[in-house]
């Protein structure tokens, strides 16, 4: 038997935890490590900081789940229910390891790291880089170092996908010493997009040594290009505010505004900063919600919901049109995020009047649901691919267990 | 006889002048009104605000021009010489009118404005909108105002061009109510827009009125997506600050970086201002010019000059990429402004790669700086267009005289 062999035996009736920290959410699910890798549990925060947070617990394998209120001012207020949950799930030294999504890995880590005293200074450096993320997902790894304290944690960096893209696409058009000091495109929804092209190989290989763009749309959204399965742009930038409108994010933005604002009203970089990370998008266009389903429902009644689905959809089509050129041309468009999956009204939307790209929507499969919405015709195929973050962080800590 | 003919016939022997104030240069040009309108003469001060100021006179019929140094620190101290020259060529009595280019029109003005008092106070309110050139616009008015208090002075606002824009291409992803305070898109380069689609209309009248990309590539750098001959989408926007890389603006940024820069440097709002304005694009990536020509002949030998080129391209070709999405793909692409005009390679590098469009470059004809760049087999076509924003003005205080 090799080595790698017996590792992987030794590891199979296992587990490994993932923690996948959003803004007002943490997402915890444990996998079996198997194989094949499985996800057996989950346990879902959602509206950390909010009066009517939710706890969900679901068991994949028997397809059950169960909804309870919780109080969590912060994404550590989360630990101890997770920990209770996980505890009475499995025993405790079957577990393996922690994975954590890690959205921010600056200029130094690009590989999942094995989580030292190093690598946490390293990150708390990094807080200003991605305040609204990088503070609470520190918390957590601290929090869980705590109660496991010999248990590896790894952290797994959403950046990591983009690390090898063209200089072209990094550099920041101002003064080239920001760039030393780490300002520069990083590029986010990594994970997502490293599992959306490992599917992409297994379903259409072909497809995926081709030219491809990837439209990560959920809460936050981005659009990745890529060819030959490596990153060659990315929306998202040196912060996960820029490129897209997102549902409270304003996307890429006017620089002149910000003296504007600070002329007319005062306004300081701290106010700038929330206003274009939580009051602007969609909710700052509709001014009633952040959620594409709501502005949906609204948009024959109400201009301003129509409106912020109309910009949001205009952005993503020329953003599409933006990477196709980047790529010399296009031959796959994937769909994914909980809009990319679920609207068939936006998808359609996004594609309208891309048939020169060779793109053309098969309505009648992309209401439908399918895997595969454009006509036998189109020379360009367009997907839908559910994404699975926590599966990639479980893989990607199997590698590095496996490595070390 | 009829009201018109006779009105253009009372001005054929009289002049226009035009006033064009860049951020430091200040384009004088008399028309005689003719018909044809022509232009005869032209004064430009380059540099204004350095020591090593320059003032060249042209005369336009005789193909002569002579060039002198000039002390100027602020546009008004060109008013003088601006003055000795026109009354040294022309009987003062005979100048019907001065134009102006205006950068901002703001919410409230399109079409060509007789300056009065009331359009000044509005200006004035205005100037934070964009205090690169307002102020110094609003000054030259009062010169000329009081040197001929009984001359018409017209503004002609270089937003006009995109005034019909569609709401989607106007709408900022901030919060609405910042739209009332007149936050929006109005693109900028109008003058020069509308002056190449005439153009076009007379040299090409099928494809002015199909889908049209124009690229007016000069210090100021900026895209407009048309159709029928209307802006449909212009790459900047609130300010002239936003949308491609330039000479030293950054063009659109990660609004992440605003907060970032705040925390860790102490930046403000306005320092922010003058980075974003005069501290970037290929002067900031080069860190030596922000002259196109300067990194042309420097970068075999100087990578932050090829990164600088390479930069620029790769944004102007992902904007043509975008805009060709948001018309349903591409007719005809017009290269316009000193970049635009002159920088073949530059065009060459901007159109590599984009034959999915229907676009090929013929290289020997673009090297020879023909009008038509584009090879006899490629479905859309590629044009040189000299741009005339003094032409522009001229006609619109034309139109405005016949109007009164």
């Amino acid at each position: 038997m090799s080595k790698k062999q017996s590792q992987v035996n030794a590891l199979a009736d296992r587990f490994i935890l993932t923690a996948n920290g959003g803004s007002s959410s943490l997402k915890c699910a444990l996998f079996q490590i198997s194989p094949p890798l499985t996800r057996a549990r989950s346990c879902t925060v959602d509206r950390i900081g909010l009066p009517d947070g939710t706890l969900t617990l679901t068991d994949a394998i028997m397809g059950t789940s169960e909804r309870r209120p919780i109080q969590a001012a912060h994404h550590n207020d989360c630990v101890d229910p997770v920990i209770a949950w996980l505890e009475e799930k499995i025993t405790i030294t079957d577990l393996v390891a922690i994975g954590h999504r890690v959205v921010h890995g600056g200029p130094r880590y690009s590989e999942p790291q094995v989580v030292s005293p190093e690598i946490m200074g390293e990150l708390r450096r990094m807080s200003p880089y991605d305040p609204e993320h990088l503070p609470a997902e520190i918390a957590l790894i601290e929090a869980f170092g705590r109660r496991y304290p010999t248990l590896p944690q790894v952290a797994c960096f959403d950046t990591a996908f983009h690390r090898d893209m063209p200089r072209v696409a990094r550099l920041f058009p101002i003064p080239r010493r920001y760039e030393a000091a780490g300002v520069q495109r990083y590029g986010f929804h990594g994970l997502s997009y490293a599992y959306l092209i490992e599917e992409l190989r297994r379903i259409a290989p072909r497809e995926a040594e081709g030219r491809v763009i990837l439209a990560h749309l959920g809460n936050g959204a981005s659009m990745a290009a890529v060819r030959g399965g490596r990153s060659m742009d990315t929306s998202m930038s040196f912060t996960p505010t820029a490129g897209l409108p997102m549902s409270t994010r304003s996307g890429d933005l006017d620089p002149g505004l910000v003296s504007y604002l600070s002329r007319t009203e005062g306004m300081t970089a701290e106010q700038f900063h929330t206003m274009v990370n939580t009051e602007s998008g969609l909710l700052g266009v509709s001014e009633t919600s952040s959620d594409i389903r709501d502005l949906l429902a609204r948009e024959g009644s109400d201009v301003r919901a129509a409106e912020a689905l109309a910009l949001f959809c205009y952005q993503a089509k020329k953003q599409i049109g933006a990477y196709a050129a980047a790529l010399g041309g296009l031959d796959t468009l994937v769909f994914s995020g909980g809009i990319g999956e679920n609207a068939a009204v936006v998808r359609a939307r996004i594609c309208e009047g891309l048939d020169f790209l060779g793109l053309t929507i098969d309505e009648a499969r992309n209401n439908a649901g399918k895997a595969g919405i454009s006509t036998v015709g189109s020379r360009a195929t367009v997907r839908v691919i559910h994404t699975d973050e926590e599966r990639e962080i479980a893989q990607s800590v199997l590698r590095v267990l496996n490595a070390v």
